[in-house]
């Protein structure tokens, strides 16, 4: 495999793909900062280049791994399937339905295995809920809730960060893990409530770092998904399903099973990052993109799953700036 | 103390004055039924009464706790007041604001003790979670989450329930509690989504069993209230408050540490009726009650409190209704 | 009722009762110390008396609350009893089997309510473990544990505590509690091992300060009981029943459902004293009090409890001086 | 890497192994019944041979794992090693102290890599309560506890376990787990009772199924294990270290985040046998053998760890039988 784009996230991805994923190697990783050549050198990788295109052509490369900002994101699949290369790529994998629709149609006729970032489904207890409801506990859904907080404190300078981020970035996960939680129901109304309560002195120009986003699905299920920009006590990662036999929530903040008590009272063990609280989750996304590569079967997170994902974000973006309900289909017609 | 109103809730509150309340006597049982009658051999109180207006004039009387159907709370709470009798009523205090004003300015001119039965805010959790906030721990409220399902199966008839009793008599607790956990904040607009998931064949004759409402404050914090009237685990309340230096969460399902590790797996010691997992919330408050009556001091949760949570659920209401955001100062000039 | 002893735990007790239990009113406080004129000021007690036969002696007194040193404990409850007075004692009832005995007996002369204060047994996650034990949801006890740990750091002056103590006034806990749990079923051997961990420098002056006890009994159970005098986190009283058909435990530190997440990380809401721990189970222990004296019954922990309790706690301490296990059978026929 | 033993574990960690460990590759399976067979086709692994000696004389073997019956360890070793094969064996590694003595010896003179299976050291909260007492948050451990409880109902026939098999294979997970959790010190006397609760018809022929150990070391702390065969809620294993500045747990039982909330109750998402519950922790040992063995460094688990725990279980044996404290020393000497 080679990575394209060698910032945090893609760190940690070369690094699990390099050292925790039987089955796969690193052979090559692109960017166009220095930050590639250390972290080849780290891996032990040979390979390094300055653009997307040069790895894509190499033979010795069987899949790609994106990990470069959102806004790039569908142009180098499209890119990568056309050399016919499987690509993981992370979330969101497009910002537009047009984009969405293009590297779909681009990933069906190159027949390759596309996999997106929704790390969540890999979690061991969003599986565990998803197979609580697969098997009937759950009954029905008919509340649902999906929460990402981001550790802080919130350093980063608000200028820099696109607008619609918290809901094409951050919330694009929790709209999946909804759809993930509620197999089967089609999201049909979004209505938004977003600001800037970390950053006030930001909101003029376009900033927002908190929003509670409600999905009405066509099972008559209502879900809230909620954001922030700024946890202090670390990345926060929820979930929570209520139906007409019972509920099932995953999600506790908890890295491992450990809890200590001292002068400060008991306090179990938590994860200031997502890399580390969904460690995982992040093994399993690699072991099942593998896995399909192998036996040739589609991906278990699909550019499908993406686009439905996106849809409730723009819908998102547009109630926010409406003040009222947006129907998801007219996104669907507008994009 | 007398009780007005013999019937579930009427009994648990008459078994906690008789029997567990220092410095409280229950002397008296006012009820049209048959219930009225056991109750009071059952507690060995020789009053009983077919109505309110008998208790209320009866001179070895200081106080009533009235437990009637809300739509009559207004009016009982005025006649006891104009009698000087204490007052604790159960939310809602009243339906309407005229009504809910009327109460306030009957109260005040009696100068009586007006304590209205938002029990959530004597629970031990919800009063550790303020605590908290007060101390400055949470910073300022961005997010806050309360929810309220009652105990499932749902078997009552939805003929009999009245329109707006999901928002008046279920998330009015919400609506309170929110309040209480964002202290100084007052609401500003109210988004309701509401259904009938449980019993969608009641739903076009006005029946609305399972709702979320979002509120914002005038503090930047947004909120979500959320209810139904099914859930088969049993009865379900907690509080969520997200904040700029942390978060506290009330609300367990708990009714104690116990923990049973058996052939179904560990399963904690939980409690379906509101009766016994909130036992202790409705100790402290008839505790409360007698104290803000021998030390003449005013009550602890009040008429302004019950109206505020009031001028919520009547958002909420319109906006279920509307589809559309509502502002709570519309609700106030309107009613 | 009158207290006689106003130390902490007198303090405690006293204002439990005079504000907190219904039916009783303190009336006395005797006690040596300027502490007793405190006491019954900041609670509105008029009778002061310097000793306990001042109290025992009165008319307006039906029943005596004990919390003096635990080797007072016997005389003052046979001497209560031959005046008709009910006692609560606090643990030990008596230091040796042949006091034990004696206080039985007076008691039993005197037709008394006779209470020993166990507290645990009213905490509610030890009741609801007692009761899932008698719906036989647990099967025969195997393995039990039981843990005190009294707040630390650990300040007293070990010169001034009592050779056995770990055992009589804190580990007679755990005997009770693992008999409680094990119901129906006779200690029969015991091992301990005990050791000065906290201050080794007071070893060789006989000072015990942390302790571990085996016992056996006829049911075959083998329970493990374990103190230390300074926990650092707090209070910390805790219990383990594993049968042959599941298991229950009861006690997790916390003091409310409330949970904190901050930047230290996920912190529970926990006590650091008996009294904030376990304020509802002294409630319950003195609301049965009352019951069993207005309802002319037996007191729900009695004479008998303390005496087994007891000889578990003598047969700990033989054990922990020879390091031999030590019969529960032995015990008895030597005091 | 060649697995010698193809039972339950042997099947798990072949699987593991062949799939799920980076740089590992799984050539041959040995074992003398059908089940080799099957597991090979099951992994695609080429090679099956009835007997350990045609594994370990292959010379596309670079390691073996040994997951035969408990007696055949220590002999099987030795002759890996004379070989020059790395091994990786389960515990224990020899049932008496001079087979431990001797495989110690041949590893040392091999020069190979010898890691032994005590999982618990690779499970999470086994690794982060070692890393709170590495950074001094526990202060000196006095009170430690560690628990074993096989999945139930026990279905075993009593006849076909050898004797001492509760602390030989049971329990030595705990003396590791308390060696490892009290980190310099040394276990010096061992107190244990053993008893035939699950099958009591069985305790004649010396068949035992649970046991409580008591274990002393000399850094003053006092460590209780404990073990039952049949625990009706699955596979339970924990630890408690409690000390001087503070406490830390782990294990709770649970698989995942997951919570579901039934009819029945609130309960978490549990495993019933070791291979779900320490998944991650056998994922990690066979990462640190792979990693010893590329980076020419000591196991991280090695023989000396394994004496130790042996040393602690044939002094449990001892005291089991005579119902006397046992020194360790006396063991070593014994043995």
């Amino acid at each position: 495999m080679a990575l394209i784009g060698a910032g945090r996230i893609g760190a940690n991805h070369a690094e699990l793909i390099a050292r925790h994923t039987p089955g796969a190697a690193l052979v090559a990783v692109a960017d166009p900062t220095p930050s590639a050549e250390r972290l080849a050198t780290q891996l032990g990788v040979d390979v390094v280049e300055l653009s997307a295109e040069r790895v894509v052509a190499r033979s010795d490369v069987d899949a790609v791994v994106i990990t470069t900002p959102a806004r790039s994101h569908a142009d180098l699949v499209v890119e990568a399937a056309a050399a016919g290369k499987h690509v993981f790529v992370e979330k969101p994998m497009a910002v537009t339905l047009t984009d969405a629709d293009r590297v779909i149609a681009a990933a069906r006729n190159a027949q390759i295995v596309l996999q997106v970032g929704f790390n969540r489904r890999f979690a061991p207890g969003w599986k565990a809920a998803r197979a609580a409801i697969d098997a009937g506990r759950v009954g029905t859904p008919q509340l649902l809730r999906s929460v990402t907080r981001d550790p802080g404190p919130f350093g980063a300078d608000p200028a820099r960060i696109p607008p619609g981020t918290i809901f094409l970035e951050t919330l694009i996960h929790d709209f999946d893990a909804l759809c993930f939680l509620n197999p089967g129901a089609v999201p049909t109304r979004v209505t938004a409530i977003a600001d800037a309560l970390i950053r006030p002195d930001a909101k003029a120009a376009g900033h927002l770092d908190t929003a509670v986003v409600t999905i009405e699905f066509d099972n008559g299920a209502i879900a809230v998904a909620e954001a922030s920009f700024s946890a202090l006590y670390g990345y926060d990662v929820r979930a929570e399903v209520f139906g007409s036999r019972g509920m099932v929530t995953a999600g506790d903040g908890r890295c491992s099973d450990m809890t200590y008590y001292g002068p400060d009272g008991i306090s179990v063990d938590t994860a200031r990052r997502d890399t580390d609280l969904l460690h995982s989750a992040y093994l399993g996304e690699f072991a099942a993109f593998v896995d399909s590569i192998r036996t040739e079967t589609p991906a278990v997170v699909t550019g499908a799953d993406a686009r439905t994902a996106l849809s409730i974000a723009l819908a998102a973006i547009d109630s926010a700036a409406s003040g009222c309900a947006v129907q998801i289909t007219d996104v669907a017609v507008m994009a």
